[in-house]
């Protein structure tokens, strides 16, 4: 089934980024200190979540562990579902996300947290959702109703949320460098400018040719970058079928690398600054040492002389940037798709809403 | 470059496993007593890993949580070595594994992480490497060289010492369902039977012509058999330059279910018993109504009636399954990559000690 218009549900959902992001930043932003009050009886967060909801709390964890200074992890949430483990989880502050708020195995491993001792708190687009009437804090997301199967402002608004949590948690962290909630304020309109940028065929092509007839692809970043990378890469196998596998630069070196090849490219997405920026633009140059093909997404000028092609990212700090480097895989995402002749709204296999146990 | 003897180095050292588990076992168990004394000082366990020892780790998390009873998760080593956070890991302990002891990047995490207040633990191969000699104790597997740069028996002994480590934390834990032993004990001669059942062509041959022409794969298991599924897909990318994907149960019905197909089969991995078999079988049956091939590893006769073909799994319960089901997995990585023309020994572009930072 191909598209009967020529804007998918998919693109239309990616443009309406800029303000789903604002209207959440309008509605989270004010809420930080209850987000701190919960910080102040706690002292680590453990993320619940899966799919892309799971990409998210990869951010997160970097995020509160690298500016809000507290241990995060990810739950596997088979412990408590199909183990049912007893575990002493007092002093931990659970974090569960969910788009629908609605996924049973979410639900499940939030009460079993709570019972543990945790104190809990969702992210979730599901206001009045399971999810959300369960937890001790409930931070909706404004990103309105999303129809497309996969997400796109349901995730960057998650995103967005996450680093509310930071600044929340941060205030009364000793030491944390302080999270500016300007440079967050600033996002909603990069979003705009980037989807500006890149909404124009010329800029997009390259990449979406490039990807259109290869047997699979590599796409790797790494710190607050590697969470984009994985979900760019689940939304290449959503969307686009393709034999898309995720990894940080530093597990990709440990292994997978021997799978890149003149039929497997390399995407790598990064950053214009940080620490993790050197090591985008030295993956790049391995990649090419294989004989594959490397794509940039960000990164700035050292990135883009080192690939074939690279996608301007966005004009955002480290920790923010994520937001603006998936949006771009979006977009290319939604376009290889269509190039594809597949329709990104509806792929096989997949509804809304999953449940698993 | 194909093999120049029939034997690879990789398979010797496959059948070497038996011995190397015995020898490790023999090493390691009569020291449950330190281990159990590292635990009366934390509560809860953060596994510093990279690569295939990540996959270990994966395994140890879930033995931890659910066989020992504390809160057990994986640390992202770039928030150590690339944003230097300073994080509170009071009550923590931190368990660190690398085949060679000597990756830089996994040596400075567990510095960081004694640093900012952890207790430390090393899991390695390498007697009297910097990583053994910088934690509090370190448990040395007792695997012998590893030549082969796929990682075989160093691998399974790592998983037999987290069974080890599991043991000795369970000591002190109240509710936790003892582990026995005995069990533990029982494994090197479970593999040396699978090693003879597997080690007939006639067996491995089904799944290695039907994984020899597709396009790539999905590799999926849950619970304790989550970590075979990861780290026979790291083979199957290192080995064979398959574009395999590891995935859980669930991960995979919340969007890549949609990547299988005609030409993308998935090789589903599971115990012969225990909470995760129900979903491993229901699982089967999602893969072929998708009009893909389903192949199974483990999983006893249920699995094997809903599979095109299945391979015979390890007798063991669920927590011990992990080091057959793998086993299982790298008999096929070796004879597959040899099918392609491939020497399993030398993959391109890798080393055995891999260097990240």
């Amino acid at each position: 089934m191909t598209p009967t218009s020529s804007v998918t549900q998919m693109r239309a959902e990616i443009e309406e980024q800029p303000q789903a992001l604002r209207a959440t930043l309008d509605a989270l932003l004010p809420r930080t200190g209850e987000v701190a009050a919960l910080g102040r009886q706690t002292r680590q967060v453990l993320f619940i979540a899966r799919g892309t909801s799971d990409n998210a709390a990869v951010y997160g964890s970097y995020l509160v562990q690298v500016r809000a200074g507290r241990l995060a992890t990810l739950a596997s949430p088979s412990v408590a579902t199909a183990y049912r483990s007893r575990l002493d989880l007092s002093g931990v502050l659970a974090v569960a996300l969910s788009q629908s708020g609605r996924t049973e195995e979410i639900i499940e491993t939030l009460a079993w947290a709570a019972d543990c001792g945790a104190r809990t708190l969702a992210i979730t687009n599901g206001a009045g959702s399971p999810l959300a009437e369960a937890a001790d804090v409930a931070l909706v997301t404004e990103a309105g109703v999303e129809r497309a199967v996969p997400a796109t402002k349901t995730f960057t608004t998650a995103l967005a949320t996450l680093a509310v949590l930071a600044i929340g948690l941060a205030a009364d962290t000793e030491g944390a460098e302080p999270l500016d909630a300007g440079e967050l304020r600033s996002v909603p309109d990069e979003i705009e400018r980037l989807l500006a940028t890149l909404g124009s065929p010329a800029e997009l092509d390259p990449i979406i040719s490039g990807l259109a007839g290869v047997g699979g692809v590599v796409v790797s970043g790494r710190g607050f970058a590697y969470a984009a990378a994985l979900e760019f890469a689940l939304k290449l196998k959503e969307a686009c079928y393709l034999h898309a596998m995720g990894l940080s630069f530093a597990d990709l070196l440990h292994g997978p690398i021997a799978v890149v090849d003149g039929r497997t490219p390399a995407v790598i997405m990064a950053a214009g600054s940080g620490p993790t920026l050197d090591g985008a633009v030295a993956l790049a140059g391995r990649v090419i040492t294989a004989g594959a093909t490397a794509y940039g997404i960000g990164g700035g000028p050292a990135l883009a002389l080192q690939c074939a092609y690279a996608l301007p990212g966005p004009r955002l700090p480290d920790w923010l940037a994520p937001i603006g480097l998936i949006t771009a895989g979006q977009l290319v995402t939604e376009g290889l798709a269509r190039r594809l002749g597949l329709n990104p709204d509806t792929p096989r296999g997949l509804s809304k809403v999953t449940q698993t146990n």
